[in-house]
């Protein structure tokens, strides 16, 4: 059996492309025993595969060069001689960009596959869902009445964010990079207020005006001047999460730029950057109440799905310009079962 | 009686100067019923003053323009009609740069003249050793073993952050800006390693060199580029509690530079800023525990004693070219009783 796989060609300085990755084609080989065979379902692309594609050092281990690009995929055991992951079992792992893979079952998680879409275990029940709940709850701690603003609102963690601030009763402002996410974050996620970026002249102005109160809460994905502006709106004891940097993403040196450390001093305010492994001991309360307020219908979820194995990096790539809305996955196959 | 008094001249722009301040000789007025005269015996000055002469918004009300600079003073009951504070009474309070003060006693507090230095209730026992409290054992949370850096290290504050962090069996390294403060830091205090930022060829190399284990706790009293070489040595999991940034106190524009948060990001570290009101209900708690280190001998505390009222505003603007070893005072006159 063919089984193609996408490898890490070479790294990228500043923009990542198509030529940093490389098709292969090879053969499955035989099970051994305690293996199973996994099919890839759907493939996750997110922004911080970007930062494994160097190697900086950075909070995750870098990408090697010729060896296939990892990440979130949902999967089928398609032959087992694992008993305890049978034909038909669905599950989520660590996986390379690979149609096939042989895996030792150690790692990976069952997936009910009847609850929700199996998409939705690597977005709002996976990473991106469990990125927002640990970043907003655990170092914004909003309270009623309080004013959040997200960066980056319309994306996989994004769209989370602002649901769940709603949800605890925040005036909810979101950045983002077209007048349909704006319209989309507004009406149909119930955001307060939402600011394109790119066509708002002045985006300090443009902050203020959304914030008449100022910010209590801000959770950053994206950096930069979008950041400044909401800094230059900060109120007093005002929380800040850092959970991506997109804008410096593809920065070839140091970003530099407004230095926050005065603003913060002058706020006694707090910024706390994080990764959603930090908090592995809480996932499994974390993944209930996310998936509690899914089926409650209290969470919306939007999904951009690109169809086809050799879509991958096409659809990582669009990442960096804005191409999605919500989670952005591929899939790959369709299951068997 | 006449009595001298130091009114806030015109607003600096950069670097505050002599003509800044105005001098005035007026008559101390009777007392009414319930007031007592004040004599000041020691005035403090402090970085944090600088902001409150500008009219940018800051953590606290700027002065205003032809009127008394007023900050830390200690100063004796000389005449009263107060019987909560008779003739004797040792005060601090809040108070206007002048060498007599009408004052209703509020918002005054007595002190035990029999156990400490007056002068240590402006510093090691006042707001300086508060912050340095607060800001270590409450933001910076260290634990034995781990290494402490201090910016502004042979200052009020930092020597009292310093001298803490051994206390709780950290490595301390303190950065300050001459040969004389490094050997006093390294030989008086017990700090593990001092860096003289003037004259270190290249920051980022020093900073690495006397922290080989990196950096868990920061406490910066000074930004710019002495924070920029800690930030590239910050452990996972860090601490940085943000005091004060002297270093831009006198930048007439929005201070530019390498931007914290993408490194914020990638260490999971956290960031706070911070003035000491903002821990004002223990502050019965950390004054304990500060009195009781002074009186076992496990805080050392020296002190820049300048003398003479005139010579307020010099002892003030040598804050800023680093002119003093431990807290800055002025001694203004004796204690009559």
């Amino acid at each position: 059996m063919k089984n193609k796989t996408i490898l890490l060609a070479n790294r990228p300085t500043g923009m990542p492309a198509q030529e940093n990755f490389r098709f292969e084609e090879h053969q499955v080989p035989e099970l051994q025993e305690g293996q199973v065979l996994l099919k890839s379902l759907y493939v996750s692309v997110d922004p911080y595969m970007r930062g494994r594609m160097s190697d900086a050092e950075s909070y995750v281990a870098p990408y090697a060069v010729g060896e296939p690009v990892t990440g979130g995929v949902v999967a089928e055991v398609v032959q087992s001689r694992n008993e305890g992951l049978p034909k038909g079992t669905v599950v989520l792992g660590n996986l390379p960009w690979q149609q096939y893979s042989i895996h030792s079952g150690k790692g990976l998680s069952t997936i009910n596959p009847d609850i929700t879409p199996l998409s939705y275990h690597l977005g709002i029940l996976g990473m991106p869902g469990l990125t927002a709940y640990f970043g907003l709850l655990y170092i914004g701690e909003p309270k009623p009445g309080e004013t959040v603003v997200v960066s980056g609102a319309a994306g996989a963690v994004g769209t989370v964010v602002g649901q769940i601030a709603k949800l605890k009763g925040c005036r909810v402002v979101g950045v983002a990079g077209s007048d349909e996410k704006v319209a989309y974050l507004k009406e149909e996620l119930g955001f307060d207020e939402a600011i394109n970026y790119k066509s708002t002249g002045n985006m300090n102005q443009a902050m203020a005006a959304a914030c008449p109160d100022g910010v209590d809460v801000y959770f950053d994905n994206v950096g930069g001047e979008i950041s400044d502006a909401v800094y230059l709106a900060l109120n007093k004891f005002a929380r800040i999460a850092i959970c991506g940097q997109i804008a410096y993403y593809n920065h070839t040196s140091v970003p530099s730029g407004m230095r926050v450390e005065p603003i913060l001093l002058k706020k006694s305010a707090l910024m706390k950057g994080f990764i959603v492994s930090d908090y592995a001991k809480d996932f499994d309360r974390a993944a209930k109440d996310l998936a509690g307020w899914v089926q409650e219908g209290k969470l919306q979820y939007q999904e951009t799905i690109t169809e086809g194995f050799d879509n991958i990096p096409k659809a990582f790539l669009g990442l960096f310009t804005g191409q999605n809305t919500g989670k952005q996955l591929v899939k790959v196959a369709e299951r068997e079962v």
